[in-house]
């Protein structure tokens, strides 16, 4: 097979195996499914891939490295970071699943991803030494990225009688933003 | 069987389905396995609680109670109410790894939990109208409740690089709510 048919295979399989995984998760996603929806067949996935689980990580890295991607990190505005992010949020319903999924089924951390948060804090670390604070930047982030995601984290119970119009949803998280980073030191 | 024994099964079998979904999600939970658990025997399940999803929403309007009990909302105190459910959220991994599965597997909402919410944002619009402020009682309690659960729902690859010790967690949970509390007006 010339590569070019190869690496077109491939994206079949990955872009195939989003949609499998968003789904039925890790354990309820099928090989099977992902190779007929890709016109491909399982064997080419595991010589590709390796196995279900190692396509999932292929999943999940090219998610983490998609969002890293198209949401660049602020560190001096923060406000803005998390608008962006909540928009890539409200566009990404597909890898926002495959996220929970991971959580639940495949807990461990992703090399690339532990770079890409080590990058944001050392970021949040040089803007917090030329203003003189002492906020830790890792605990900062975790709050900021919880609050740009909050209108997915919230229960639905609750979401359902909560601001439905995105609009209003995003003005919230900024809002929020705001408030926690005139309140760091 | 005499009541007294068949109330001791269903406890049996509810603290075995609560084990066996919290691992494996509701997908993936068998029936079977709760069954042996339970020392109980599947058609005794299905008689009692009628399905396995009707089993999995029995777990989970049981965690919904037990939360509720457990965390007293306090309307005029809300780093104090954050404090509490995070101590909850902490010594609770089980019903926390329930509601994540439930977001994927089982998304209607519960009756009993939009009662609960609605109760909630009552008590909230009480507290604003006193005040005279103008927040919206619903998404100030969606910022609230996601900054309590934003240890556990942080990415793992960011929490372990951020603040692990509880006391700590704790601590910016309850300023973050401040600050937020502090900005609505």
């Amino acid at each position: 097979m010339h590569t070019r048919d190869a690496e077109a295979t491939k994206a079949r399989i990955l872009a195939a195996a989003v949609q499998e995984f968003a789904h039925h998760g890790l354990a309820g996603g099928r090989v099977a499914r992902i190779a007929d929806a890709a016109e491909a067949n399982k064997s080419m996935i595991y010589a590709y891939f390796g196995s279900k689980d190692e396509l999932f990580d292929a999943v999940l890295e090219a998610a983490v490295a998609g969002l890293h991607e198209a949401v660049p990190f602020t560190a001096d505005d923060l406000p803005g970071y998390g608008a962006r992010l909540f928009d890539f949020i409200v566009e990404h319903a597909v890898e926002v699943r495959i996220d929970a999924w991971r959580r639940l089924e495949r807990p461990a951390v992703s090399a690339l991803e532990r770079e890409i948060f080590e990058e944001k804090i050392a970021a949040l670390d040089e803007v917090k030494a030329r203003s003189g604070a002492s906020f830790n930047s890792a605990d900062l982030l975790v709050a900021i990225l919880t609050l740009a995601w909050s209108w997915v984290a919230a229960p639905r119970a609750l979401a359902t009688l909560a601001s439905t119009d995105v609009a209003a949803q995003r003005q919230r998280v900024v809002a929020s933003i705001e408030a926690l980073c005139a309140a760091v030191r």
